[in-house]
């Protein structure tokens, strides 16, 4: 069984072809700039890459250009796009839809609900979904929504504390996102130290942020909330923020709430702190130079880091493994090395040397530090895979 | 030096007198309903209690009643009104300003901007005040701000990740509450242990709750931000939330923003998830007897506190002393021991038999846990006392 993972954006495709009898890799690719005058349309199988300009107006263009170059009789790795027993989407939220769905009208209509909770991720899949069920109706889509690893958080971690009807009623909670990744992370760390019976911290650090306590395998805690905006600052998103703050800014800048809530899930984050960029590379950069606004947007991304793992720490009652995945997680030595400073009462220790040099799967503590800290390189579409075949399976 | 510290409500004035050559409380007392047809007043003076009933329309005229029970020849404790150098008073959000101010028409609109952010605190107290201005314009003011102990905060822990100008101009950052509480926790603690260099985290639980990450003294972290009505759940007000639900909320109830807040601020908390009270003792009543909202409500305010407490170990790199004060905090022992529980592999770890029966100042951890737990009962009173003498004399 050969399924496609996706990724949307709302002007890009992106997507890796699994072979799920042996979850080899088969072939990756993508499409920039759907809408545009010209995209650029790529395809690696077998270490190969060949591209193409193509006018490409929408997603479902960009689909069947990538079924074209996979089954092209001279280097391709499909006889037909039949074999693409379905399209895996890294869904993010589907409001009283979680785990892995077929995408339905009503499993859509669920996500538009949820349009304003997740402005940034929601709209896009939506439109590419709807678009592909429509034009393209052989292929089966499965939604793995990124709140699905999180379900088995219990209560007291998933509830505000709200009129207890907003949460029955509207789905007011907090769902948790980045579920696939978080989900590969704590099943990669069970078998690196081979056992299951572990305490795992993960931290998925990169343009969106999250951290998420896993005990035994399952998530019982995570960082991001009722939307993608919460918990650690994001690039351009807020983090957590007090609602009764809003009030304030609508009156002091004369914006609407709409106008407001875009600000924090547009224009806050790393970019709205440093005044610099979104991009943490530019941002330590220019804290470098001695930006202070740069500097303090390191530190409260830091901080906010460092507030989660000690929340985490209580509710595992130790750990065994915290892991570092990941853009910023795999490549940020200096934001790892100042998360866990100054931490060795608490049994977390690094060592300097490999941290520092550290880009690829290994461990990064010191022998004597209690708890084991790694860099575990995550791989959200070999999860999405393996949801989409449970739930093709399931559904026969 | 004599100064009467008051603890207002919209309907209710409570005093302490204290002689501040030796902090010696000499007297306290009270008026109830104030507004009503028949409002009590009471006063303690050494041990004797006396009480009248009388009309009194607001809370000038319950002042000048307090006075003129501390001035009976019989039996009050001063000859005359005048010995009053101060009202000091325990005060929630200035805004722009902090720390402690004597009142002037500038402080009252600093607070009057900050009225929606503290919807409950803010109004009575500006109303009192400024009528006790005009009333009894003898008698200095001082208002000693909740946020002024948590001043020193590190900016990593102060600024939400919005766009930086909210924070320069518009006073959106988290500020802290609870401060006059926190500050003689964290003074007390090394009184007990007999050093300064104490690492502390405080945990005032009451009607409103909040913890505190005190390092040598200074406030350095704490739970309660922009409002008071975030951190952990309070009786009534939700704590931390996703603004981010709001337009679902809004959009499902057909509330106005200013509702929904008003929802959140009154109607939430304890009181919103259980469904049963806002009163602790009520809801532990009720969960006892199977009411699993109640249940669920205990354990989103024990996974809270548990949470901002790994925090606070993770930002204090350990801790020496855990304080429970409030009247959750001193006198429940169940609460006490779910936040502890499990804890031993980060140094924490209760004596059972101590902590079910303690109620007053007393240590309550095992003799070979790290970390010293400890009740310690506040004395918020004191500490506005002191805040007002030192207003008083750097003004001359």
């Amino acid at each position: 069984m050969k399924i496609l993972v996706a990724n949307l954006g709302s002007t890009s495709f992106k997507y890796r072809l699994f072979d799920m009898n042996d979850e080899r890799q088969l072939a990756r690719g993508g499409t920039e700039r759907i809408g545009g005058a010209e995209s650029k349309c790529f395809v690696e199988i077998g270490g190969k890459r060949r591209e193409l300009v193509a006018q490409v107006p929408d997603h479902a263009v960009a689909v069947r250009l990538c079924l074209e170059q996979l089954t092209d009789p001279a280097d391709g790795c499909l006889k037909s796009g039949d074999e693409v027993a379905a399209i895996g989407f890294k869904a993010v939220h589907g409001g009283r839809y979680s785990g892995a769905q077929r995408v339905t009208s009503d499993v859509l209509a669920a996500m538009e609900e949820m349009s304003r909770v997740a402005p940034a991720h929601n709209p896009p899949y939506i439109k590419a979904m709807r678009l592909l069920n429509e034009k393209l109706p052989e292929i089966p889509l499965v939604a793995a929504f990124e709140t699905g690893f999180h379900q088995t958080i219990p209560d007291r971690n998933k509830f505000y504390a709200v009129p207890y009807e907003w949460a029955e009623k509207f789905s007011i909670r907090r769902w948790g996102f980045h579920g696939a990744s978080h989900r590969y992370i704590g099943g990669r760390c069970a078998e690196l130290l081979g056992r299951k019976d572990l305490r795992v911290i993960s931290c998925h650090l990169g343009g969106s942020n999250s951290l998420c306590a896993i005990k035994n395998g399952r998530s019982v805690a995570t960082s991001l909330g009722m939307s993608p905006q919460t918990g650690l600052l994001h690039n351009n998103r807020v983090g957590d923020f007090d609602p009764f703050a809003l009030p304030v800014v609508m009156q002091r800048t004369g914006k609407s709430l709409e106008q407001v809530l875009d600000d924090l899930a547009e224009r806050s984050g790393l970019l709205g702190l440093s005044g610099v960029s979104e991009d943490i590379r530019d941002v330590e950069t220019s804290a470098n130079e001695g930006n202070a606004r740069a500097r303090l947007a390191l530190d409260v991304f830091v901080g906010g880091i460092r507030s989660y793992l000690g929340a985490y720490l209580v509710e595992l009652g130790g750990c065994d493994v915290i892991a570092f995945a990941g853009g910023i997680g795999e490549n940020g030595a200096m934001i790892r090395k100042e998360v866990c400073a100054g931490l060795e009462e608490l049994g977390i220790k690094l060592d300097e040397t490999k941290n520092a040099g550290a880009r690829t799967e290994q461990r990064i503590s010191a022998d004597d530090s209690r708890t084991q800290v790694w860099i575990v390189p995550t791989n959200e579409e070999i999860v999405v895979a393996r949801l989409a075949k449970e739930t093709l399976a399931g559904a026969k």
